[in-house]
């Protein structure tokens, strides 16, 4: 597990973060379940994670996690694979300080405190996705902001914050690797349903999980939409905050129709 | 159904809206059927729709319709459903104020109302459709018309003009989801065969399936060529409006080749 | 077929097709074959038709064919057809007029002057595509001369002339519809291996259809590489016309690779 | 085998080759083998090529070589074939002086040289990717120096080289076909694990053939988001040569990730 060391501090956290695996190995039981989850759900965060890759918000890397639908102080989420890779035997339950129910020598996600974090602080939320979505990066190391080209991504109208991990944490290897940097991604990201990670990547997140998605796909759509207005020259106008309130509305409306199509291309059933 | 709120008519047709409601549901009988439809026809609207996904045109969003071939105040269009799922079954018939000849408990199009108010003021129209074309939707929010770079976009050449919701109906939920805003749509879109629509989307028309589906994929094509062509800088020669009238009667004459090309591809008959 | 009018000579033009359809319909033989050729070679000009929509030159419009191999006043193209659904059975055989030797009712390309004229003024020609490649449609239009980015476009070190149909024949349908046309373009051409036309598309020529095929590929290529280093602003270093001449050789000692490769991915084979 | 004739040495430079050409064909004994190598890793090998292409970074063109894991002094590296094609049975061995140690009339890249001086001047490379990566090639011709958009391509963040061929040798057919011109691109790359080919392509190194190919993989990545970040206009916030040394570590830690993802992709057992 990378160590991460935020200027002065550096020294401290390591060594907290040494005390602390110590503790888990020897002494610290694992955190108790939640419960058994309904496998159509295990299998829907499946589909999620074949669904990002398929529609080119995810590659190799990233994850998505759902909140456990009986606890919410558990999130289930795949152990460290590609998510391309993700069957159902890969889902596992980890409570909110990202610590896995049942590990079994299974690689965890080095990034897992993003998910647990963000439960904590947003108890409206029931998935997290983390992405490398590559149209948002460019507006992560620029100063510009997203804004909402179009209907299907209103959900960024009220606004899309930046999170740079060198603003808080000094020099890093630019990863979320401890949940004092989880904490502060939460706070950057707020009320909002997304979120950017300078030099990194984002994080989007919705009340269930076909919504995350919808929002993580339109989230990169949107960008390269941006990208092309702004190549154009001359005024943008984007939707208003009020047109894309009254937007957003629509896309809860409409959600099944693109989660059904999505599922049914990942199942090897589009016809 | 979704209410759409014009600035300080919105209680007005909220009213108008739900009193409409009430009436189809206990009172007005369902409009007459134009009659039977060849089989071949609704083969070539489930084509049609599954050409434009093919084509990058459509994603999980947007429909096509065609005129009922022997009842002119009559079209025809899928219940709501993603475009590359639509079967022969999904087809439904409608009169042009949207209300289906025969819905069954179906759902429908939020904004099957586009289709309708089209047909009504554009007695040569034969088909519409409605995307959120990618390439198009930057032209849609900034000052740039969009002209014909190319003959395959030759129907450009009389100018595209933009429909901004915003100008008409104030604070939306960006949707031509009643018969005024599509009456508007329809208006502004006049005598053209393409109109965007800020902050959504495009409509295309033309007197044939066919043809509607071969603007819209050149419209698409056109507006890549178009940014890339002003990415490059300095002045572009488009198309002069005398060259694109001549040009776009070729569109006319070589029609069949694309369109039975783009009808192999999705019949899984490409070889 | 379309007539074209090219100015104050309309009139003219429109008198003299006219004339030859009516002598061609009624009096004039039929040219006579060059004989048979090898059905390699025809297997072949179907794989050039299909390697250059796989490649993304071609869509459904666009031909390429190859000069007789026992005949220079004859060549060898396509019936009008999309080219991803060629056969050896649709190949025909023209005189350099671009008359059909044996036509028998089929639908002749509207702009097969485009290679008869090129056969005539370019006796080391043996292939000819035209297509409307979409990278290269921006710099038909706009002032900006390509130029060879790299080695494997070494052919266009040279120059790539822009043929303005406008400036040789007025307001036209833009397409290359009679000899007059074809030999104007050709001149443009010149000695070249690559002509653009402005609003339309592009011709390519080589000494063999491997090697058209190539060049067409790799002019699409170098023209997306030289709108991406334009867009990173400052001066672009392209190769030196003597690098060109250079590195061009080598195109023509490593053409079995790609050539291989590509018809590999056509026929199906691929492993 | 094309000759280099780089300014007023090219007659010499001829004369030394025709001469090591006739020596090597009636005198020089072909060196001696390395030893058998492990087929597994072999197959690795075939998979790199494979997955270069898949990934978008070769086309027909282009090469990967692993150093032999028993002899410092030898290296692998497939016969002259588009890198889609590449068996096992493909692979050949090298000295370092790029001689094939069996050549059975196969016929070697031309370029193969890159490889053999890469190796001497740099004990710690395993593996050599040679590329013409097409979102690479405008940084190449540009003033613009490739930077570390994001943590997957930190390795980036130490500086990128560019070697200009015509600096050293003035004017030439663009390739590294001897061994003089591999010496002086490997003396650009230094100790650095990219370097940049003006009007060509790139070289990636690495200790690892997995980690040659995810840097050749996120070189392309990156290079396609930095021209974006730029597009958008205003300063791009790169990762600090600190940052981009951290996180890099972190890329050798998830390595087996896209490895094996990517092996699934091109052994046709993606699911």
């Amino acid at each position: 597990m990378p160590v991460n060391t935020p200027g002065k501090h550096a020294l401290a956290i390591a060594f907290l973060i040494a005390g602390s695996a110590f503790v888990h190995a020897w002494a610290q039981p694992a955190p108790a379940s939640g419960g058994p989850v309904d496998p159509a759900l295990i299998q829907d965060l499946v589909f999620a994670n074949r669904i990002l890759v398929d529609q080119s918000v995810l590659d190799a890397f990233g994850h998505v996690s759902i909140r456990h639908p009986k606890d919410p102080n558990r999130f289930l989420m795949s152990r460290s694979l590609a998510p391309a890779l993700v069957t159902p035997e890969d889902i596992m339950e980890f409570d909110l300080d990202a610590n896995a129910v049942d590990q079994r020598g299974r690689t965890l996600f080095l990034e897992r405190f993003i998910h647990g974090e963000v439960y904590k602080l947003r108890p409206d939320v029931m998935a997290v996705v983390h992405s490398h979505s590559p149209g948002v990066i460019p507006f992560g190391v620029t100063k510009v902001p997203m804004q909402a080209v179009y209907h299907n991504a209103a959900f960024l109208g009220a606004g899309v914050p930046v999170f740079d991990i060198r603003a808080v944490a000094g020099t890093t290897n630019m990863l979320i690797s401890n949940r004092d940097l989880g904490h502060a991604l939460a706070q950057t990201l707020g009320e909002k349903p997304v979120a950017l990670m300078r030099g990194h990547g984002d994080i989007v997140v919705a009340a269930s999980l076909p919504m995350a998605v919808f929002r993580a796909v339109y989230t990169e759509v949107n960008a390269r939409l941006q990208q092309q207005a702004i190549a154009l020259g001359g005024p943008v106008t984007y939707l208003s905050p009020e047109e894309a309130a009254k937007a957003d509305l629509i896309n809860e409306q409409v959600l099944a129709r693109p989660w059904e199509l999505w599922k049914r291309r990942v199942s090897g059933k589009r016809d």
